[in-house]
């Protein structure tokens, strides 16, 4: 995303964090003017840890969506070799991202996880075995690692879209406002609460958009750590916050007796 | 869950797997008559595995389900007390929702990922370093392991679904009404793909489930693998697959363009 970016945060400095929840906090809290973080995968689906802290932290916007491509590659010591290499240390999903091609090359091999890929780069340089991190070409480079196989994922039609988020606090309607029209089409995402939990309440909420034609493009439930059978929905939309068909309909949502939460209404930049 | 069947299964033969994956595939290929797996945490949600096997692999059904609170304790061999302790081992979900537990009583101690709490109480058994996996008492049993610290999850809020499969072959409707009359109250759980993509497609769909008063108790979406922004849906609905309602909510589902899959009508054993 950096690239994407690079022409609207000139000059800003890149702080690489080991886990989504610490570019998360460190962004709430300002120390970070902006955080950059995956919240959906084209096979794997939602980013839960993103989406539940979204919704159970709380206090940032969205400022912008990219969609990238997902390339895993092969990281190791300089000098060390396949047959060496004694375990596999990779982020869960990238482990299972590349499950086809560890079976055939590394039958056996052990894998460890670890909390992002850039941890792992990390872990291949400080640990005395052998390992091999699945991780980006950026993680070779700045852990001085050699790439001994590229583009191991097992599906071509891997992309990730990415989020910029914001302390809601610093960003505000207005600079949403100038942000959009700067990059043209715009989408809103909203955390919708149920009220009372009554037969159909979800399909009321979607009367409200469909009344107004408001397009939603994505819907996901997570679980509101209530209990079991207790859910809130992450809504994309078409649109902008401010706008009157969107306004009517989260006046419609309220009367049903649901909570709308406004999680940022941004340009979609790649 | 053995305990809930054991009335209904009586004489079963219990096999152990490693992976969800590897109990879904013995059911479906007719190696075991049924499959217990989990398909829903309240704290995290879905079991994507699950509901990805469910949608992608096919040929299996939903006979019965059973919600069940989650304990999870921390297992070592015999004689190695929480000090000597250098690993913790187990399912990574274990893992983070013992995260808690874990900061405070070891912290710095690395963490590695099984793919089971079972595969990581074997690890423990035969790793030379001394580990200790986050599991069950059965696991404890099985594996002759010792209770350092029982109920160490953080969250005492902490349920799981978890569903009872067999092979749609062989687990005819006759079966599932046979059950359902000899349980009381039954769900049904179906796949809903939208047809060509359109603004409220989604809101159709629901539209066909209000009409007909058939309540969903869950929605869940889940990536087709086509690429981002392609979805379908795993609704969960009170009543029955047969039931005049929900055949003709089926049939005006059909009449949007989606296509609806029955995933099984099935008895909440617990």
């Amino acid at each position: 995303m950096s690239g994407v970016l690079a022409s609207d945060l000139p000059g800003e400095e890149w702080v690489a964090c080991d886990t989504i929840a610490d570019v998360l906090d460190l962004t709430a809290s300002g120390a970070t003017a902006f955080g950059v973080v995956p919240i959906e995968n084209s096979l794997e689906g939602s980013v839960n840890i993103t989406l539940d802290w979204l919704a159970h932290e709380g206090g940032l916007v969205i400022a912008a969506e990219a969609a990238l491509p997902v390339s895993h590659h092969l990281l190791a010591r300089p000098g060390v070799s396949g047959e060496q290499i004694e375990g596999i240390v990779s982020h869960p999903q990238a482990l299972a991202q590349c499950r086809g091609y560890l079976r055939n090359h590394f039958p056996g091999v052990p894998q460890y996880a670890a909390e992002s890929t850039a941890a792992a780069a990390e872990r291949v340089i400080r640990d005395p075995e052998d390992l091999a991190a699945i991780g980006t070409r950026l993680a070779a480079r700045i852990y001085g690692l050699e790439i001994l196989a590229s583009e191991i994922q097992d599906e071509a039609n891997n992309r990730t879209r990415f989020v910029l988020v914001a302390a809601q606090s610093r960003w505000t309607e207005e600079q949403q406002r100038e942000f959009c029209r700067r990059h043209g089409a715009s989408k809103t995402s909203a955390l919708i609460t149920l009220g009372e939990d009554h037969p159909g309440a979800l399909y009321e909420v979607l009367a409200c958009f469909a009344r107004e034609r408001v397009n939603l493009t994505r819907i996901e439930s997570r679980p509101t750590r209530r209990g079991l059978g207790s859910y809130h929905f992450f809504v994309d939309m078409e649109g902008q916050w401010w706008d009157p068909a969107v306004i009517r309909a989260v006046e419609g949502i309220h009367e049903t007796g649901a909570a709308v939460r406004d999680l940022g209404t941004y340009p979609v930049i790649a």
